[in-house]
This record gives structure tokens, C-alpha cells and sequence, in this order.
């Protein structure tokens, strides 16, 4: 019997220190999979296909959007950027759990095609700041923080019914509570292996016969 | 601003090793509560009232039972036990964690009156053998073995929708898990103190006002 797998998305505004957050979670989890990006940019001198990204040419990343093979895609700079479904669904299917840091735009196209992932919003360190400008602390002609701050709690609104949130004010605690919600995620019902044994067992008839049933206790 | 507290069901079948569960993860969390039942019993030498248990007289237990003072109660041997609702609200309120152990009987009484309860079925340490022999390993004569992981399974099908389950095979990775899934429901939306600014904040009128409000970008 094996443990169901899940899609962790790490998301949350720019600054808010994804990446890094996820880097930390990784190095304590080391068989946590990390989801590789499809991209039409050019290779860097560092970087490896299949492990930094998979690279594509221009004309097959479009052939694989038309197809439906991402799981999301955006362009920026001119460039694609995308997840392929095959990566994820293969992993899931063998009961691993994928993480990947996403931009706001993107968590909500994987919302829209995988309900059932966990998401995880991540608060900018410099939230705490902002809030208690925002109330009141600080002078009303300061609306570029205002700015910043309504653009973040509108988006986490506006967007997608977030499972969690994050408070980035420090790396190593951000990264234990986050490893704490895959654990704790790897206990939920749905994802444990009871869930399945209970389906099995319990849900379906004849494997247990009414000979077995419990008498008055 | 401050978290919102939460109460956490530890349920499962008798042997399943909750109170040692449990107790481990408070070692781990000093600051995690621990609900204190009431009881008629009589107090025996090492305990102490308020500690181990509220003592009670029989007619005062009775009395409280009616005005519905008890978030769920139970007769065991001619004696009653409870769980003063008022303990557990107040330390919610303080934004506190409060755990509980309890049988399922008594935990489908909590789903009842406090359905937002995190709710973790630990399972026996016996599970994975019961399983195996289930699985056809052992004579089909052994109905014993049989009825009670049906026992056990058609209690937990029957009894809640249990947000999380935890396999009881080693005490301290139990309690881990249990950690784990405590830390992680402290970063749950609607448990963290993010979602109260967001309701503050972006779901008040006026607070933050249409000149504050992003241009386009």
C-alpha cells in the first residue's frame, strides 16, 4: 500500500521569498520533489537541461500549450515559462509529493485545473512593516506602501482560497512551518494510505463478510 | 493582533496509545494545552484538582450536564466524565491551542458542537498486523483478529470526518506527526492572524480607501 501524492504550491507577491523558502524546505526534506520548469529562453552557462529547466524551442512549447501539456504557462520577457502536467502527474502517481514556487497569476491556473493541490501563501518579510504602517503608524501621504500592501491582500483575495499562510519575517521558521504543513498534509486522510485500506476494506462489499461483523459489544 | 486557537481532537480506538501520543507531543510543545476533565470519581492519592481533573459530586456533575456546561460527557463504570466547555472557549479566545484526548464515542459529540475542531484519528500500533492477516496472510478462522479491525475501521468510517490519521507504529514519530500537524493548523488561513487583517482590512469598507487602491500596473 503507498501514500497518495500531492502538489505543494508555494506562491505568494514577489519579494515574498519563495524560492528561498522553498531552497530551506528542500534541504530539510530531501525527497521532496521539485517541480522543472519548460522555458524558451536561452541556457545559461550553469544550468542543465532537465534539472534547472527543460528547454524547448519556441514553435514546441507552443505545440505543447496547444496540446494541453502544461499545467500552467505564463510569458515574461518575451520568453515562455511553464509546468508540464507529465512531470507531476507521473510523480503523484507514484505517491511522491512535487513542490513548486509560483507567481499569484500561476497558483490560480493550477487551482483551476488541480483543486486538490495544497497551497501556500507566503507573506513578504516586509508585511509587518507595511501593516502597521497601514494602521496608522505612519504618515497618510505614504500611499506607496498602502499601494503595495492593498495590490498583496488583494491578489491572496481576489485569487484563490489559500490552505495556509506564511509569514516570511524569517527564513529558517518559514521553512519549518512549511515543512510541518507537508508532513502534517502526508497525515491528511485523503493523502494517507488509510485512506485507501478504508476504501478497500470498508467501502467496497464482500470483503468483509457479515460472518465477520461484530456482534453486540 | 493574535491567532485564532483551535482545539484538537486526539480520537481513535482504545489501545491506540493516545494519551502517550499526546503527552509526548506536549514534551515538544510546552506551551500546547491540555484540556482537564471533569469527573465524580474519586481522587486518588497522586492527583490533584485542577491538574489531573476537576472532582465533581455526582449532583453537581448532573446539574452541569443539564445547563449543557460539558462540550461532551460520558458514564465509564458508574462514574461520569466530562469536558467543561468553559476552559476550552476561554483559552480559544486567548488564541491557545488546547488538545484533548478522547474515545470516538466522545469525539463525535465534540464534531457536533465544535465541527471546526482539528480532528486526528490515531491508529493502534496493531494496524499493520491486523491488515496483513486481513489481507488473506493468516487462517480465515481467525474472525476475532477480523471483527475488531472492523471494529475499528467501521467506528472510524461511521463515526467523523477526520481531518487527519496517524499510524501509531512508533511513539515518537506518532508525536512528530502530531507536532507537525498542530504547526501546520497554526498556518491555516483561517487559524492565522492573517486572515483576521484580511477581513480587517481589505473586507471593511473605507479602510483602506478608493484613493489608496492600486493604478493599473
Amino acid at each position: 500500500m503507498q501514500q497518495r501524492g500531492f502538489l505543494l504550491i508555494l506562491s505568494g507577491p514577489s519579494g515574498a521569498g519563495k524560492n528561498t523558502v522553498l531552497d530551506a524546505a528542500r534541504e530539510r526534506l530531501p525527497d521532496l520533489l521539485y517541480s522543472v520548469s519548460a522555458t524558451t529562453r536561452p541556457r545559461r552557462p550553469l544550468e542543465e537541461d532537465g534539472r534547472d529547466y527543460f528547454f524547448l524551442a519556441k514553435e514546441e512549447f507552443q505545440r505543447r500549450v496547444k496540446a494541453g501539456e502544461f499545467l500552467e504557462w505564463a510569458e515574461f520577457c518575451n520568453h515562455y515559462y511553464g509546468t508540464p502536467m507529465a512531470y507531476i502527474t507521473e510523480a503523484l502517481e507514484k505517491g511522491q509529493v512535487v513542490a513548486m514556487d509560483i507567481d499569484i497569476q500561476g497558483a490560480r491556473q493550477v487551482k483551476e485545473k488541480m483543486p486538490e493541490a495544497v497551497f501556500v501563501f507566503l507573506l513578504p518579510p516586509t508585511m509587518a512593516e507595511l501593516e502597521s504602517r497601514l494602521r496608522g503608524r505612519s504618515s497618510d501621504s505614504d500611499t506607496a506602501i498602502r499601494r503595495r500592501l492593498h495590490t498583496a491582500l488583494s491578489e491572496l483575495k481576489a485569487g484563490i482560497e489559500y490552505d495556509y499562510v506564511i509569514r516570511n519575517d524569517e527564513i529558517d521558521r518559514a521553512a519549518d512551518q512549511l515543512v510541518a504543513i507537508i508532513t502534517a498534509e502526508r497525515c491528511r486522510l485523503r493523502h494517507s494510505e488509510y485512506f485507501e485500506l478504508l476504501k478497500d476494506i470498508v467501502g467496497e462489499q464482500g470483503v468483509i463478510s457479515k460472518d465477520d461483523e461484530p456482534t453486540a459489544h
